[in-house]
């Protein structure tokens, strides 16, 4: 006997006007089904009845149960009525109960407006030579990381996986194996007596420069950096709250005397530097002014954040220690990253300060992403302890050395009456000054158009407007493609000034 | 000849005060020999003249330039005086020029105190039998995962390597071949009609929240959440400068009237939820309550935030859909993540929503951490698209039935007078309410020295204070493990009260 159920009849119409009403009526009722507000057995109205309620035609409402059998959520037997039958098997959508509608472009409700930070490129046609200051794909050590990766997902030793598994409230500082192999690798490349309690793994240098903002800065204090530098840090330092001031770079690095001025005019709380090799200049922050930054940082109670980007290649010979190996006071807030060994894309960064700067770091990480890829971070571990990444390191050192004097070749060769660069002693790139009769933005655009790319000095300078400066990187082409890559520049250039 | 050089003595004395004398001065000339300030060649000033000049004896001084000698720093010919040599060969730290310096604990500038959030646990001992609703290191996919990540970077094409490598405009969004593989996942398993385009991928659901707060959130603003919910969750909500509200829940879910209370009383941005299987409770949102939520935020132009946390493992046949796939307007934020699936170590999140607010979320993400790991990005793809992951959560769906059925057994058979529990139709969690005379954190602590941990229903309520309520996972122990953990419980809890 059936048992006529008083359904409250109260559909939502899904579709759209353009759907045809029986459509419509047969997904909604396929949408109350599956969700269980009709469960199996229910009884359901007669199509007159239907048809009454809803204030359709009798034919919509045949026509809607006749989908719904057909997709089996219904069944009629004489005697019985019509009835929801009980589904079996997975929650696959069927064309009634899938969504009918795609996620808007747009949401109901107000927004900001984006910053514009987020710059939409057009990727560059294939066979387009990127004079990056970056390693190439074929430069990334892809079978001994996949190894290592591998060898760190198998251990069944609760210190790689199961540490990857638990939120563990040690977690937001990175994995402790990863802590100690970049310690020791920093104790013996960089002279910084870091243990593994020093050091804090992040996404990334990035994040660790967000998070020493985060962990330094009220909103409105200032942060002083090297005029020319990377525009995604001075975000990050901007996003925490911070007021970005430049101060000028010249050959011996940063205006030591020019940041002694700001620090009369207004409170400083913290100082930026890349003092090893200056980012974009490659100049090296000289020992006088190494000590005059110190000793102004002491005596205005600054922080330094000392970003020891690309270290790790040298050619000269000579390496000379960070701030934060000669700074006994803590001050110094040493940063750096594995991008330009490994890939940029496999975000390995660290912070090395005193514990009381890595506490605040760390609970700000733990609201933010909790804690970085464990996995990985072994894997890492695993290529500094057996020595895979020094060998990394020397192979690429090797192969940048000659890569650096090819371009440098070939830019003094075809351009050296249009541009003029110190031969650099370390890192992946070259700084070029450009004669001050070339726009070298407009050189930039008609460089891509010849199939060619370099970084315009516009994009390093804090202050807008254009700049008599240019950036060719060579850790992403081989010789060969970087001697073309110099020969498209030179097309380039006369096309711009023609 | 000698050029007697007018060296400025100036020596930064390193060590402390422990250290002997000579030592510290040979190890301030080191260090300015070694950072360039003494260079090769220069003459050093005679032994009693150092000596008077830094008024200390001349014994001291002679030792000083022995140790130094020693080291091959200095040398000393007859009519030449003492001079710096040139060192060849690493910059390997000597014992004279490593940091004799320890990083210090503390900063020496003013820091803010840390929130206390960071709390230190002393790891468990070993052979602690831990209810966790998160798997254990043994169902971690390794193998498959491993493989994966392998392909994923020798792969030289470019979509997998290139893409990794570059800060490309599109890479704080993820890579595409995930965001596509997650929407057509999404579009299979949950009935979403998102395309690549409508897909974040973060560091885990914990970014995606907190890229989502500040997306929407100007300081001040409310964001009304479940009473019972996940603390990390809110604490990011609260560092995005949102005002954190509780509203009830019972055995519907969210109450929604309590909701529309708060409405009338204040302005509420966003409401947060986790309607599958609400966490910690389990209980799913039902349908009326559903239509509620979403006509309430339409009325009141909030954002509803959806985590469907939980939505991989459904016991009872019948899956509801996310009120994402019935939300045309575009209101709901979805926010998921494999970290039940995969492992939380692995750190795959995501949020679908209208590219309006994804591209402030993505903004925001360039300024923290640029963007994810596009190796592991792939890998996981990989892992989708050959239906390894979801061969993966069959196996592991049929495994955590068989606990949760072995669990609400055991817990029913030795602690029935003492809990009370719906067995759970999804998830990897028993929710209890614990008899009102038992105090929950006392048994808690008592059954940690039993060897067992569970967590009290206090660590999920926003309000502060006891709550006669307790969480056990299944997801981590098997079902003998299960077993003797419940045995250890009622030990635990004999003990508490006796």
């Amino acid at each position: 006997m059936a048992l006529a159920v008083d359904w409250e009849l109260r559909l939502q119409l899904e579709g759209t006007s353009h759907d045809p009403m029986y459509r419509r009526v047969a997904q909604a009722i396929a949408v109350d089904i599956r969700c269980g507000r009709l469960p199996a057995g229910t009884v359901l109205p007669g199509t007159r009845r239907l048809a009454q309620t809803l204030g359709i035609h009798r034919n919509t409402a045949l026509a809607a149960y006749r989908e719904l059998a057909g997709e089996g959520f219904i069944d009629t037997r004489p005697g019985l009525g019509t009835f929801v039958v009980e589904r079996q098997g997975t929650d696959e959508p069927t064309p009634l109960t899938a969504a009918r509608h795609r996620v808007p472009r747009t949401a109901p409700y107000r927004l900001r407006t984006p910053s514009g930070a987020l710059i939409r490129r057009r990727p560059h046609p294939p066979g387009t030579l990127v004079l990056s200051h970056l390693p190439a794909p074929s430069e990334v050590p892809g079978v001994a990381l996949a190894r290592a990766y591998r060898g760190a997902l198998r251990r069944r030793a609760d210190d790689v996986l199961d540490y990857a598994q638990r939120y563990d409230s040690g977690a937001p500082f990175g994995h402790p194996r990863l802590r100690r192999a970049l310690a020791q690798m920093l104790a013996r490349t960089r002279g910084l007596m870091a243990t593994a309690e020093d050091v804090l793994v992040t996404t990334g240098s990035q994040m660790a420069l967000y998070l020493v903002a985060l962990a330094l800065v009220e909103p409105g204090d200032v942060i002083a950096v090297e005029g020319l530098g990377y525009r995604p840090v001075w975000e990050a330092f901007r996003f925490a709250g911070a007021v970005v001031v430049p101060v000028g770079v010249d050959r011996e690095g940063l205006c030591v005397e020019e940041l002694r001025a700001l620090t009369e005019r207004t409170a400083v709380r913290a100082v930026y530097v890349t003092p090893h090799h200056q980012h974009p200049t490659g100049v090296t922050l000289t020992p006088p002014r190494r000590r005059a930054l110190l000793e102004l940082a002491t005596a205005h109670d600054m922080a330094v954040i000392e970003d020891d980007y690309d270290c790790q290649f040298e050619y000269g010979g000579r390496t000379i220690r960070p701030l934060a190996s000669i700074d006994p006071q803590g001050r110094v807030i040493y940063v750096g990253s594995l991008s330009k060994v490994l890939a940029p894309g496999l975000r390995i960064g660290y912070a090395v300060a005193p514990n009381s700067v890595l506490e605040l770091m760390a609970e700000r990480r733990c609201f933010i992403d909790r804690q970085g890829d464990h996995a990985l971070a072994c894997a890492v571990a695993e290529m500094i302890e057996n020595g895979e990444l020094r060998r990394h390191i020397g192979r690429l050192h090797a192969t940048y050395r000659s890569r650096r004097d090819a371009l440098a070749e070939a830019l003094q060769s075809r351009l050296g009456g249009a541009i003029d660069f110190d031969v650099p002693e370390g890192g992946t790139a070259v700084w070029a000054r450009v004669d001050t009769g070339i726009d070298v933005d407009r050189w930039h655009a008609r460089a891509i158009e010849h199939g060619v790319v370099f970084e315009p000095g516009s994009s390093f300078s804090l202050s807008p407007g254009a700049s008599a400066h240019a950036r060719f990187g060579f850790a992403g082409l081989s010789v060969p493609q970087l001697q073309e890559a110099v020969r498209r520049l030179a097309l380039a250039l006369a096309s711009a000034e023609g």
